[in-house]
């Protein structure tokens, strides 16, 4: 069956280029529904979608643009309209894939649009910026990168093979049936090294019970899960390891960010909160540690990993945060506390062993929380075998509910 | 037509993800040949070329690595094994494309074959890395990164969305025809802000003329144009601005390294040798500038890019280089010097004119250049119009011998 297949480019740098490539779709069967993304010059060919069409969209027009000649402006007004004109033409199933080409901007401006799309539809990006870092332009989303090898500019034996290639790899994507798998409801858990054994013994129980885990490390993208989230894919959060906003207190390396999983309450989506690692804030090489800490207790994980034991002021106000978020959720919550340490760190006779700093979090945590979520206090380790079985009956009570 | 499309991993973790790709492969037609590179354990299913095969190929053994159990090692092993292996098969015309998945390990293993096959040939690599800086993995070919978004481990609702949507490409691109277009030998041209005229003029003569030339912007990655040059696909290089020269001999941020465009020498591709813009060297922001050299002329080209202008001495060396490197190649070569200055800033009454920094180059070319290869002396500027019209006239005499 024939899909339409939308191309995003500027035609009026990239005429030639881009009418290879409708020519490509078209000559293997599908259908080709070109935006024009070029705000300077006339377009190569004519367009389905005007390059005028997609500024208005972003509330703006060519002539303004123009007007300005700021190329940052330009950027940001048809990145912002792209998606705005993409959306609607995949909400509308007018397009199955999409697939763009470019240098910064054409990149910058493509990848805006396929960012807004959902999971599985296709999204090919032939890009100068393939082989290098993509972090800005794939984020959390399945961008599928092609280097042109040389610019995207002009058609010869070179670029020629990759603008085919590029069309090959949408075409065989959108052709793609949705994988027949065993359709397990996913939960994510939140990990650290520090974390590895509660969270392994949870997985393995739900995933006992028909779940699948996915395991997010803490390592300050908390992105990838709230994008997940947001899409609806997560049934439930099993938080055991919080330590993100450890680092967000005292400005450490791998912090979440002031709106780690707010998306996970904001959805309402079944949640079980432990203060996991939150005794450890991480630094990368102990002389990166601001000077005002230079009293604190650190441990040198590694070479490039300090990390700091955070105090009692910082445990409460962590405890704080902690309750005041899940205070806003619409769905389900509860939070475990171990009250024999936070990590393998933090036990009874280990480095970061600290019962007042601990304290310091139930108390905040109690005080803030609202009546109607409950808190369990366990006398154990985080890493103890009945905590983290507590833990996943939790979780299972909640998903059962 | 059937394909068959090499799939690279290790089975020993991976074995149900692979079977997953395995069988995709298969329900659409085409063939899969697995390569198992997993040391450590025993594969989730029976490959076509086991890891022994891989290791041996390496001149080691799995009973080897195993005993010394040294990641490191392992990984280096298997990558050296893997690259004899795929090409060995792909000479033999067993395989048509290759796709790969895992994390760093994998990544580092399976991207290894790919890059040592040629461009145009399928490459398509399910990794963890595809969303970061992917440089390291796909360098200088043109390898498809996708983005697993969740760990390669499991089959579930996310990750077999990505790996079937890999398949998809990866048949897409295999069944992708070699595009029809009009083939016009290439030609590359060395670039920079400062001789962009002279480049422009001479592309534009060639391009008249029936080529099409391809632009490198000369900012430390000469690999692009050296893999090119060694797959055959370059048939003259106009070496316009060997500026990375400048920052080689200063310890600038944009040197080529010391074996710089070597290749097209050894290939004896037809050459014509300016010293485009060796009046700078490249530093970043001023501060960064050894303090040896406090006491030089520069020139703040951006906030984050400060020129240095090269001295006497630096000039001869550089005269030296390109003189003893030129009388190594086994193909025609020709040096064209301009007496008016070597970049926009090198000219009269500019910033960066020293006719005396010059006149050293022009001495170390001509007393290490062999007497076979010509030098043509102009007293022009190198963006005149006149030395961009003996450059072209060159090439073409050149091209056409």
């Amino acid at each position: 069956m024939a899909n339409t297949i939308a191309v995003i480019g500027t035609l009026d740098t990239k005429g030639d280029e881009f009418l290879f490539v409708k020519n490509e779709i078209e000559n293997r069967g599908h259908r080709a529904l070109v935006v024009n993304v070029g705000v300077m010059g006339e377009p190569g060919f004519e367009p389905d979608v005007p390059a005028e069409k997609v500024a208005v969209a972003a509330g703006s027009s060519l002539k303004i643009l123009r007007e300005k000649s700021d190329r940052g402006l330009a950027v940001e007004t048809m990145s912002k309209g792209i998606v705005k004109v993409i959306v609607d033409l995949y909400d509308a199933n007018r397009i199955q894939a999409v697939i763009g080409m470019g240098g910064s901007a054409g990149t910058d401006i493509a990848t805006a649009a396929m960012r807004a799309l959902p999971l599985g539809v296709p999204k090919v990006m032939v890009s100068t910026h393939a082989p290098m870092d993509t972090r800005p332009y794939v984020r959390t989303k399945d961008i599928v990168m092609v280097p042109p090898i040389v610019d995207v500019a002009g058609i010869n034996r070179i670029s020629s093979l990759a603008y085919a290639n590029a069309v090959g790899a949408v075409i065989g994507m959108v052709e793609t049936s949705a994988p027949q798998i065993e359709d397990k409801p996913l939960l994510a858990a939140s990990m650290f090294g520090n974390t590895t054994p509660v969270v392994n013994r949870c997985r393995s129980i739900l995933e006992q019970k028909g779940y699948e885990v996915l395991i997010f490390h803490q390592v300050g993208t908390p992105e990838t899960l709230e994008s997940l989230a947001a899409d609806g894919y997560i049934s439930g959060v099993m938080d055991i390891t919080t330590t993100e906003w450890a680092d967000q207190v005292t400005g450490g390396v791998l912090s979440g960010g002031p709106n780690r999983y707010d998306i996970v309450s904001q959805k309402g989506i079944p949640q079980v909160i432990v203060p996991g690692c939150i005794d450890m804030a991480n630094f990368s090489a102990r002389k990166d540690v601001p000077p005002k800490y230079d009293d604190r207790l650190f441990y040198q994980w590694a070479s490039n990993v300090t990390l700091m034991r955070t105090n009692p002021a910082e445990n409460a106000t962590i405890g704080q945060i902690l309750a005041q978020k899940a205070n806003m959720s619409s769905g389900p919550a509860a939070f475990f506390l171990p009250l024999q340490g936070f990590s393998m760190m933090d036990a009874p006779g280990k480095e970061f062993w600290w019962p007042e700093a601990n304290q310091a979090f139930f108390d905040a945590v109690k005080q803030h929380l609202k009546p109607e979520i409950p808190v369990y206090e366990m006398d154990c380790n985080i890493n103890d075998d009945e905590f983290a079985d507590a833990v996943a009956d939790k979780m299972l009570e909640f998903l059962h509910s």
